[in-house]
């Protein structure tokens, strides 16, 4: 998400990459395999793939541990060039011992499909045959509807309340929340679909699909070193990121240990919302227009107080026209820390495209997927400014939203969710 | 398409990448830059990957030349990550002219857009900015009912009689046919949309989207090396293709010059078939159910009759169970050349998923693009068998139809179909 580089991070070892046995050619993938989230802690592994001139080569070899790290995979792993996220409802009669035995089978399968094992049993689909892992990723997650259905409401968290309406929602609430919620990344398409539909079919009779949407990033290797990320209307997005650098960085992302409840610690909040981009209106601005609405020039993503991208934003800088360079409605200022009470998220979505709409206008945008501690102290207060001064808003819309609570990631031995479900 | 190496395929230089000098990285791209069809006929660009040790790191550097083989790219081209199909129809009053005159827009556009360059003018929506071309590819057809709104039917192609019925189709006509049909293929999701968008804005007022779609394969670099694609059956696909080595590939998948009309020497026609697959009812036969209705194991490819996934299919082998080795309703059995007077096509699509369906079921399948000098010798002719005789047209939904023209590529200064539009 970032082109800076973490000290911290290395490659290591530790993941099988068994699907290799597959491809007749063990050695060319076991050679450049890189396994991302060993122990450095927060890491991002865009900083092993700046470092390691083989890294683009390794694109399938590259595996990511399913509880190599205190969170889940998912979310402070570099972003991938597909995504699905799902939402699934518990079936009626499905009680807290169903839920318990999916969420047990969903992590097995998981970690098996991001080692690049096919599924246990004689049952795997055969998607992802010949592929690596491809940095395939699997994130768990609880909806505030979950803890009703199971029993366990005096377990749910304080931070799954509803999210407040905002005044540019037009929210479906048939794509909307949801009991669980799964999110799925992979650098190869065949793997993530695989992936989805591994689950899909583990879901069995405990719950069914509620909500399903497809995205996509940039693929690595596409361009010459890691950049941040673009959205579809062409704008560098994603520079203001919280750094897993920065000191404040785990507790603005993650759960503390002593906060309530304790099944949390170490997890982190996702708050989900499929955002529309008019893109017809936004292409008939002209380029300065565009800028000025962001705030930072199109081509590199530097703000207009200028420098270049990772240049602080100077919101009070005045221009030689004794102007304000960063406007009063433009989105980073309106998004900005400084405007917020420091409230901050780490942003980490993906792009979607589902055809087009009956004007002939694309069905795109952006799956936006904040992480937080506290959605109270990130997505609400920001969206709340946002909502009433962002001069972006009018080329959004809100389509769809959710807020999930994703605990850590699985001891050992154990699956995501079990503190929940058996403590 | 497949993993074998046609020798006369060879790295050449002549197409510009100039997006790189937006990168701030010339040297990286540049010096890893492969330009792939600059003077090999043919020859598809796998061989070029498999005999570079440095292909992958170039997966954003790699351009594909508009104007560099006889016939258009996205033909012979190697399977791209990612791709959109869109069907276009002329708005009530465009005639012939302003018909060129979009085709000359498109050509121009798709022409730097390949080269990694942005679009002419100011207009350039960015998306793509950072990323090389990615192996983008974009190709122009004609459908049937083009030649009637601009007042060219005497132009028009016998091969583009409307193809027959079979049983198996339930198409949708709101998504099928079109006057204008375009192909983007690119190794980078935002590659592939930023030429989607262009083409789209480019078509202004002379023509507008009648139907679009998205697609996707393997990425470059997920397997250890080139194989043979898969479809979302789970299933190695693509086997039996014809091959640029063959020595009747051309006259198979090409029209030749003494055929007409003239304007189609060089071109090849489209076949394109939105399939769906009953993926929860394939994937409730056992693996081997499913190798019984292919004729091929799932794990390699190889065929049932014996060997590996290249060795020529044995459709009288008998198995020690004295029974035929590959089944009677088997789909290599029904799809062979053998069984089909020689009819052969060169197939290349895309898979697709576009969420899922009211039962739970994946909205999933094969964009099915198929390339032939003349459809009643390629697809016309075998899927009237599939339709009768094949074991897996159970599983498999015809969705939508299109046939195309697909002229040769433009001649220097000119635009594809000038010759048509023009002469």
């Amino acid at each position: 998400m970032t082109e800076e580089r973490d000290p911290a991070a290395t490659p290591t070892g530790g993941v099988p990459v068994s699907r290799r046995r597959l491809l007749g050619t063990a050695g060319a993938v076991g050679a450049t395999g890189l396994v991302v989230g060993g122990a450095a802690g927060a890491a991002t592994a865009e900083a092993v793939r700046e470092d390691a001139p083989t890294a683009l080569t390794s694109l399938g070899g590259t595996a990511v541990g399913f509880r190599a790290e205190r969170q889940q995979p998912g979310i402070t792993t570099p972003l991938q060039a597909r995504g699905h996220l799902a939402a699934f409802d518990l079936a009626p009669g499905a009680d807290r011992k169903a839920a318990a035995a999916l969420l047990r089978r969903w992590s097995a399968t998981a970690e098996r499909l991001m080692a690049g094992e096919p599924e246990a049993g004689d049952g795997d689909t055969g998607i992802a045959l010949d592929a690596g892992p491809s940095s395939l990723t699997v994130t768990f997650g609880f909806g505030r509807s979950f803890f009703g259905r199971t029993g366990l409401t005096d377990r749910m968290p304080e931070a799954l309340a509803p999210l407040p309406d905002f005044s540019a929602d037009a929210l479906d609430p048939r794509r909307s929340n949801g009991d669980l919620w799964v999110q799925i990344g992979a650098d190869d398409a065949l793997v993530a679909f695989h992936a989805l539909r591994a689950l899909q079919r583990e879901a069995g009779d405990t719950a069914r699909l509620r909500w399903q949407m497809n995205g996509f990033n940039r693929t690595p290797g596409a361009t010459a070193r890691p950049m941040t990320a673009r959205n579809l209307m062409g704008q560098v997005d994603g520079t203001n990121n919280p750094k897993p650098a920065d000191p404040d960085f785990r507790q603005r992302v993650f759960v503390g240990d002593g906060a309530a409840p304790s099944w949390m610690a170490g997890g982190s909040y996702a708050v989900v919302r499929r955002i529309r981009m008019l893109l017809d209106s936004w292409d008939h601005l002209s380029l300065a227009q565009q800028e000025k609405v962001i705030g930072r020039r199109k081509k590199d993503g530097a703000p207009l107080s200028g420098g270049t991208e990772h240049t602080p934003v100077r919101l009070d800088k005045i221009s030689p026209e004794g102007v304000l360079a960063i406007a009063g409605d433009a989105h980073v200022r309106v998004a900005a820390p400084e405007s917020n009470q420091g409230a901050a998220m780490l942003r980490r979505p993906f792009s979607y495209h589902d055809g087009f709409r009956p004007d002939g206008a694309p069905d795109a945008g952006l799956l936006f997927i904040a992480w937080q501690a506290d959605p109270m102290k990130g997505f609400v207060p920001v969206q709340r400014k946002l909502d009433r001064g962002d001069g972006l808003s009018r080329f959004l819309r809100h389509e769809a939203s959710g807020l999930f609570a994703v605990p850590p990631a699985a001891e050992r031995g154990s699956y995501v969710g079990a503190p929940l479900l058996e403590g």
